[in-house]
């Protein structure tokens, strides 16, 4: 090994270079194998595959990634081709995967087979907001009173102070709630084909900032957990969270049974009892089979924040009878996605969202994360219908025609 | 290229050959290169940097991922060391995190110091057991209180059964729950090393044929979401799943205004009203600032499945008075880890659980994913501790002083 | 018996006079006493107390009680004087409380002592509207998006429909929820002195019928569950039903321990722990004490609901430190209450309503039942205050000197 | 007026004498009478009609109310007569509602007809049992471990401690629970023909003692509200807390079409999109329709605790198709009565309860409470039916033929 790398090592050793520091004393790739040499050392580990990447770190290690040492592989499968019939993703795609779950990919690969056969997934977006919620400390109820009166009077003028902050950002809409001294405000922003985490918590800060100047409130947090960010929270399958998207389709009697080797009766009674009496019965927020499988699957392979698969698990399906078929749908409240920003400008992560058209800012502000929120709404539906066609395959079936059920 | 590539190339877009079947055909590596070429051409991306990895791909094509066209690389950092006093894990140990946000390395580093500067992370395991709940239809609501009667009283039996599937797992539980005419058997196992799902799995089909064959209940699916697997569930935040852990530490009134710039008092209030009270009006299931951050990367680094974090989400996190400083704590009730199985043979992910000494199965069956689960609690500990005192000392304090409160 | 009633007892045996036709053939009492004879010989239970009443049984059985048969007395007690200070209600009030639990009385006493001598509680409204949620069915995805487009494009002309229905009711707001083929619309009314159900059921009657006939939207339950009436419901506890109200007291070191026998460390831990962590844990929806026992004592005596108590039993109840005691508060974010119509008319209740100035209409619509909300959350900031307290003073106090915390 | 009663009122109106001690200077009913005029004369209300009872008030005031002032009127009626097919009930019952609801009664009343003509409800206890859950404080992580390690090594002598405060009860379970620092003991009781709440907290508090005691846990409160009483929470919805009760019944369609003037599918849909997808959209605990509305009626007739209506608000409705018909079912997972205690002994209530022939204790102890609990469940499954009847028959059923579904 190079002198100098040794020298480094040794200085981390004797705690005269901190181990944050390296990327200011050398080159990212350099500093990024002195890293790992001195962590290889202290714990006996090689790291040789870790330290074997195709990525550029220079923008990994400033903007993603403090102390690194490397990358982590995740295999990258794909599922496809599935069909979309959305407002912004028409047409069909092959999905990019990243998982180390087997057969997860086989399944939704039957689920993408089913949809597009049945002529593609139809893909709405119902209400699109990031939202951030500080909570601010009243001196009394009645305090705490004024200070919603005075957020609710001032709307206008602490959305000029939001959108002051952003080019891409829109503020629709704050929202007050108080429980004794603790007023929460949930600010909603529109953030184009960001995620928009950061967007919101700069314009929320600054709208902190004046509420307790004017009012008097005590800023406790800048998230007051209303917001509510990589917890699940039943405000957030009500009222929405980033993307609140739904997919459904039509399946005859005759693909049910030819793709699914069942029926439509057995299809609605695994997802009753499941995906809605069962859940119902343990408290969950989430009536559905494996939403966040897919949902990670498609998050690591696009650079999306891992963390934000708890609020996707959220996810609602239902199965309604219908003439001849049954017509099945998955609801996802709040899928938080971005085209630009974060992960997404990652080498492989970039590629894999370029396999669906999204990568980078869309034509018009918001359309690619809006693309992409559909197709993974999309994806998920196939991986909800494939594992209740086989659950109802496996062992429903055979005992409703024993039941005469 | 070469030119039986373009061969297959061609077969898979005539369609006479199937994209899963590539493996059957050609080496992996070679099925790889194939399938992402032909992916490539499809979408007009290169995919190049997905199709430099260094993994052994022919076990992640068999076991992880089928349809594999390469690997998605995320930037792998650590933060360190931290200290942790388990019954299991005894030491300083450089946390591995795989990542692509900006400052959550650089978080939990600076809770890893003043956790280890005060001594260490004091960590427990409450329980530990992997659940399946199969869903089982009766005729009537006598017929479900018989068939509950049939289980209640053939506990020793399906015992037998279920473990006759299994080397290392041992059935610890088996609960029964009735809506209606729906019955949910929650099995409980414990599963050594591995994380279980597949063990239970098997298992939980031996035990649900046995209770059909007996009673007549009708198998609807054998998971029934009373499980509850990949989706927020009360169940699993109060009768745990996995792995139930707590991690505390006391810091002194001095430790809390050298490291964090705030105080005790303040460090309470944020926790009250944003972890507590705002989680509470929210109706979240977890009550912490981001928990969900500090797993999602530690199980990328270490290969675990992303899904699961959704319940690893649950976690509560409390802020206690104490003499002379604060005792905080977080408590993780259904963290589902393992050390065999799973992603955790790829190449990098051994890596990083090799850093923490838990990779592979563990002296005694279970002691490493033991040990692997009171790391993570410690490390999320470290997280909360960061966040809460940056959001106390960014904003908080200064209104405390001017306040007197 | 006079000859006629055996007449007609006869009839009810032969089923030649159906039960609920009394009314047609007598006097309201008359059909009562023939009523409950034919029970009493029935069931071989006299029934003489039950049919001893004061009360104007035409009403009762022409608007609140079919098949009726008497009346069941529950002992009527008081609490107070209570000093409630907000804007609507200011002044002292005897709480009038019905119940059959001893020592609830003596408890609240205890707490309306505390609150008067502190100063009387701080009592704001911060959200007042009665919700009806029609279910839809629509015919896919897309066509539910229609539906919500149509309604938010159309908000002004469902509002003139539906206060078209009623002199009192206004039209707040109306919000769309999706999941797959079923459209939630949630209208909320405010309803004057009312507690509206009937109101916003009727005026929802006619909104549903126009979206139905302009959509193709199938009305499918004219309450879809969203609303959520009489259930546990997140939604009530974030956006509020009926009326949002909190209630807040300072209390003083000396206060807290002459009367309470505690201290304001004590009060904050009992509280943490019990209503903060304990309800989290629990899955609750609900962070109090016993806010149920309190409304129900007073929705009895008055003449509300009693199954609306399931949603005043969502408070939240906080104790924060405060220079040189606690601020104590109680925020019922769902209380449902009418001084006009239901109950409220019947002699007893009335009674109770007028002891605390607030029977029948307000001088402005409304007043009447805002001043009720502002006294009831009194009520219940009494009552936490007092079950706190015993709880610190009985158990926590000793140990908190034993071990020095 | 008296002139003893008017030296009394004044020195009522001079604080000479307190509210509270006027039962051990006068008899009871003049103690009504005196209180009952000093709150008319500070309210300036006659209360004539409160005053106005035939209860017998030496039982009420001393054991279920504190400064009693006399009575409140609820209309009584009943509906029925409802067959039931229980292990404790088995017959026709005419229930006794006490509502102030207009329609209810007939609303159930049409219900419990469908039930009978079809055959009787069959309905089945699946848990039985009271608990009462105390907090403790432990000193850390480890100390928490500690303690419920001790508790799980000595659960006999605690089962003997706890057995020995009472005749009728017997301890089942006892379960620990912890965060961070807060130990939650879940203790539960089978408590005979009581509601059991006092029995258990008497219990409940010997416990408590002795683990304290033995493992330095310091008892914070003795409810913790995991019990959970009195408000909605997963826990009581999951495990179950006082009684867990199934009643289930098969319509044939010809029945439906009769009583209900709908179809099965129609039932089903309203089930489905009502009461499952609705009240989980709505973050609910608690899946029915008017579960509360029928509880609430039986429960202030037969004087039982109207504040635990919240926890039997948690009941699931379910509708399943069936050969010829549709088989409906209500589960009530926390249904908390008793025949004996609180205000059982009351006049009127205990004719209520004797209509049932459950009134007192019953020939084996819990044979009334449980007879009793059956009932009340088949009573809410008459409302359940009633009530998706209507709301299919009146809307969805036109709309069902102008599309064809």
């Amino acid at each position: 090994m190079d002198e100098n790398f040794r020298q480094h090592i040794s200085g981390l050793k004797k705690g005269t270079i901190k181990l944050h520091a390296l990327e200011s004393l050398l080159t990212p790739d350099d500093a990024l194998t002195v890293r790992r040499s001195f962590i290889s050392e202290e714990t006996g580990v090689s790291l040789e595959k870790a330290g074997s990447y195709s990525m550029d770190v220079s923008r990994a290690c400033s903007k993603n990634c403090e102390n690194m040492i490397g990358a982590v592989q995740i295999p990258l499968g794909v599922a496809g081709k599935l069909k979309v019939k959305g407002e912004y993703a028409e047409g069909e795609y092959y999905l990019p995967l990243a998982t180390t779950e087997g057969a997860l990919i086989a399944s939704v690969n039957r689920g993408c087979k089913a949809i597009t056969r049945a002529g593609g997934a139809e893909v709405r977006i119902f209400r699109d907001g990031m939202t951030r919620a500080p909570v601010f400390a009243a001196k009394s109820v009645p305090h705490a009173n004024e200070i919603v009166c005075w957020i609710e009077e001032n709307t206008g003028s602490l959305r000029e102070i939001a959108e002051s902050t952003t080019n891409h950002g829109k503020m629709k809409d704050i929202l007050c709630f108080v429980v004794g001294t603790s007023v929460y405000v949930r600010i909603e922003f529109s953030t184009g084909d960001a995620m928009g985490m950061n967007m919101v918590t700069i314009a929320s800060e600054r709208i902190a900032g004046e509420v307790a100047e004017k009012t008097g409130a005590v800023l406790v947090a800048l998230s007051g957990n209303m917001c509510t960010d990589k917890k699940p929270a039943a405000i957030n399958a009500i009222l929405g969270r980033g993307k609140t998207v739904s997919a459904g389709i039509f399946l005859s009697d005759d693909m049910i049974k030819e793709i699914f080797k069942t029926d439509a009766a057995t299809l609605m009674e695994v997802n009753t009892r499941k995906n809605l009496v069962g859940s119902a019965k343990a408290g969950a927020i989430g009536f559905n089979a494996h939403a966040a499988n897919v949902i990670a699957a498609i998050f690591l392979a696009c650079g999306q924040d891992p963390a934000h698969v708890v609020e996707g698990a959220n996810a609602m399906t239902t199965v309604d009878p219908s003439e001849g078929g049954v017509y099945v749908s998955v609801t996802l409240p709040s899928l938080q996605v971005g085209t630009v920003g974060g992960g997404t400008g990652l080498d492989t992560q970039r590629e894999c969202l370029s396999m669906l058209g999204c990568a980078g800012g869309g034509e018009t502000s918001g359309s690619n994360s809006s693309k992409f929120a559909e197709i993974i709404a999309s994806a998920v539906l196939a991986g909800e219908l494939s594992l209740l066609g086989a659950l109802g395959a496996g062992h429903l079936a055979r005992a409703h025609k024993q039941l005469g059920r």
